[in-house]
């Protein structure tokens, strides 16, 4: 079947700018190709076409369940925030301020500056709010609240997917009787978080603590999951959960009658995954000829290409993929096919452009033999399968492409990680993008700083599951106890 | 089981409002008291509880797949839309601009006059403006697109779900080669909002056109979907499809290469229903005792109370009451059950207030006799079933609400709808709140100004049912040839 590749058939794959020669330029190419996205005739922003909605909406089927099976209910919070709100938590509105979008006009007049909206940037102000007023007994408790939306911070170095100005999220918000069962609610979702990278987006990643200087504003302690992207194998933070400890339980007044007769201060937490989860899947399993998508989140999962030379196999060729499409279907499978005038060189090199793990061919000889040829996105197999087999094969095989993907993508990241323990190694490693550093470091924020002005890697997490190996401080020399900390270079 | 019945367990329903003394004051205090909604700190917005915003997720869980059906792909577009964009058709921003949000800082700055930015009050302009790009040829049509999202319009009389500052809503936006193909679009849009309208949300609706100053900016034809509210019997309009001939097409610039091989611009429609309906569910179905939720959009069905008295009865209670619920679980009814240390009167009337479709109670007597005994919402009827019959009857139940609830609301409107041929009766029938008017109008702005300025009332549409009733217009006597317009109150 390789006639019909004809010498202009790959225009797309040519086009498209190899991975080792510039990532960057290849994640840019690929997004706008693949049609994903385009770039917006707005400052920073860009539109996401169905087929890169459709891989957002892919992640909120996945999570919105998850999230209601431990509890947590959807609702909605306004999306312009009275400024005087904002600035209630100190380090909240210092964190924030400088990427606030302001409103300051509306219904045709200035407003008072005292009465200007910020665009939300996060919901922390306007939900702690309302929870002051719905929380008053220990009853109430725990609220657990999330928003599907998207929120806005001002954006100077934006990149598709991961920094826009505008940018497609949940939030999660919950307020807990105890410390203790905040903190444990914060390490349930950074749990569901990991699960969600790792089973769905095939994507392996670390869960830890981030230091002092990375929190998020307000927070007490901010978990992520760290993932590391292909290319320049810079660490991309993929998730975040942040426990607040009661700071804005306290300055938001939000208080309850306990069991024990006593008014107490409630404690917090809020989470997130943004839309960046899906440049991370782009970055982390795509190559020179495209997207490879992992089949959980694949739009389409099976595309069929209908093989044909002259017209009048045209109508039996038709019937017979659309038959085993049919039988793909039935069984769950998200199929699609494509009748386009384009030759099926094209056709190939446009569906492995768009990532689709499976690809279904059907032409007369392959009718003549009962079987179908699938060709996997991943690895580029071809197999025969008989028709009879669909049912049971193609799901199998979408599961193996899946665990391939993982497989795949923590051998990188196993490879691509090193325990240095000598500076020079250090900086040596992190310029010639060479992968994540696992060294000892004193938590001592001069050092952090140093190394960030010195190499630009910054320090990722500390890994929870890291075990105490005890050791001087790569900068400073001082004698170090706990775990080491990842430190690399990151979107 | 009514002795359990203390004198103040009904404090929730004698708080309400009744319906006849103060329909809006009663609108108001059931969207707070069943915990819908609740007032912002944030001018003019609403913050959507838990239970409120399910019903909008009911919503989109219906409309979503529907919209698929057709061929609809959701996508995602910026919420700041550059100022010049807006200005580019010239009826739309003339229609905006009095509503908008601008976003005059960023990033620590004021932007230029010429960088504002709108908060998007609907999607056209930016819509469009990636359409011009993505539309070359007639393949690359038709484009059918939506988004779910909010938006915001300056908002100087604000009411829960009807008129917000920011409200949720989808907005759908395509464009066609011909047309005709975008006219039909309109109407297959129409179509099925009626089918949500009538059959999800038991609201029977009046398709239809509106007039030429009750169309959207930049319309050549407005449709809606016109629906009567209890209470005073004013209208709601509860879904709009428009249709905008090549307005936008020419003014955006989206051309394509025609099969015949000349450039013609694409003639586009857009369509939406907003949070606004779920308003109408409230007000048309609700009563003295609070909501009462149609059983498709319910987000509970079933509520399960359970009866004893003492502690020795509450375990057998719960085993009993636990296994009908999880009976009615596994064939697809939506359960819950309180638990909550209120007697079982207080817990009657919440769960009246929260219009939960179905009450299960079980007590000691219902065990005894293996029964269950079922209250509905609608009518209060109450009935004993046999716990082997649960799985049949309560799903048959469920459906008898629904078609009840339809049934009750259609004979309101088919009631207070009247033909009326004197403007005299006209006015008084307004001023009674004496329902909707079939009037004869000679389509002239001259006279429905005149109606608004002396009644308030204001055409709603021309029924796309209607039939050609030849006489004199209302106001002015000149004669009229086609259908009769519905004139009324309108929120």
């Amino acid at each position: 079947m390789s006639t019909e590749q004809a010498g202009n058939d790959f225009r797309y794959v040519k086009d498209l700018t190899d991975i080792e020669d510039d990532f960057d330029r290849w994640f840019v190419e690929v997004n706008q190709k693949a049609g994903l996205t385009d770039d917006a005739p707005v400052r920073g922003c860009k539109v996401l076409k169905p087929y890169g909605y459709a891989l957002w909406e892919a992640c909120q089927h996945y999570l919105d369940p998850k999230f209601k099976e431990v509890g947590v209910k959807n609702a909605f919070f306004p999306l312009l925030i009275p400024r005087a709100l904002l600035e209630r938590e100190a380090d909240h509105v210092e964190g924030f301020a400088p990427e606030v979008a302001w409103v300051t006009r509306g219904g045709g007049r200035d407003l008072p500056e005292s009465e200007w909206l910020a665009v939300r940037p996060t919901s922390e102000a306007i939900i702690m709010t309302m929870l002051a007023k719905w929380v008053q007994s220990y009853r109430d408790l725990p609220q657990l609240l999330n928003q599907w939306n998207s929120a806005v911070r001002w954006e100077n170095r934006p990149r598709v997917w991961l920094r826009t100005l505008e940018f497609l999220w949940h939030e999660g918000h919950t307020a807990h009787a105890t410390a203790a069962e905040a903190e444990a609610f914060t390490m349930t979702i950074l749990d569901l978080f990991t699960d969600f990278l790792q089973n769905e987006l095939a994507i392996p990643v670390i869960p830890g603590r981030k230091s002092e200087s990375e929190r998020f504003a307000g927070a007490q302690r901010t978990f992520s999951v760290e993932a590391m992207m292909g290319g320049k194998h810079w660490a991309l933070q993929a998730g975040t959960s942040h426990y607040f400890g009661d700071n804005f339980g306290k300055a938001f007044n939000i208080q309850f009658l306990d069991r024990d007769g006593t008014r107490k201060s409630v404690s917090t937490t809020s989470w997130a995954v943004s839309q960046r989860v899906i440049g991370a899947v782009i970055m982390v399993h795509g190559d020179d000829a495209g997207l490879v998508l992992p089949p959980r989140i694949a739009p389409t999962q099976v595309i069929g290409v209908p093989i044909f030379r002259k017209d009048d196999e045209r109508a039996e060729v038709e019937t017979a993929l659309d038959a085993a499409l049919a039988t793909l279907k039935a069984v769950g499978v998200r199929v699609d096919s494509d009748w386009s005038d384009n030759r099926p060189g094209w056709k190939r090199s446009e569906w492995e452009l768009k990532g689709v793990p499976l690809r279904l061919e059907v032409g007369p000889r392959d009718i003549a033999a009962n079987q179908v040829l699938v060709v996997r996105r991943d690895t580029r197999e071809k197999q025969q399968v008989p028709v009879a087999e669909l049912a049971m094969a193609i799901p199998a095989l979408l599961d193996e492409v899946q665990a391939n993907l993982f497989a795949k993508a923590k051998a990188m990241l196993d490879s691509k990680t090193a325990t240095v323990d000598s500076y020079a190694e250090f900086k040596g490693r992190v310029a010639e993008n060479a992968g994540w550093n696992l060294i000892r470091w004193c938590e001592d924020a001069a050092c952090e700083t140093r190394i960030k002005e010195e190499t630009k890697a910054t320090s990722r997490n500390l890994p929870l599951d890291g075990q105490p190996d005890p050791g001087p401080c790569l900068v400073c020399g001082k004698e170090t106890t706990g775990p080491r900390w990842i430190f690399a270079r990151a979107y």
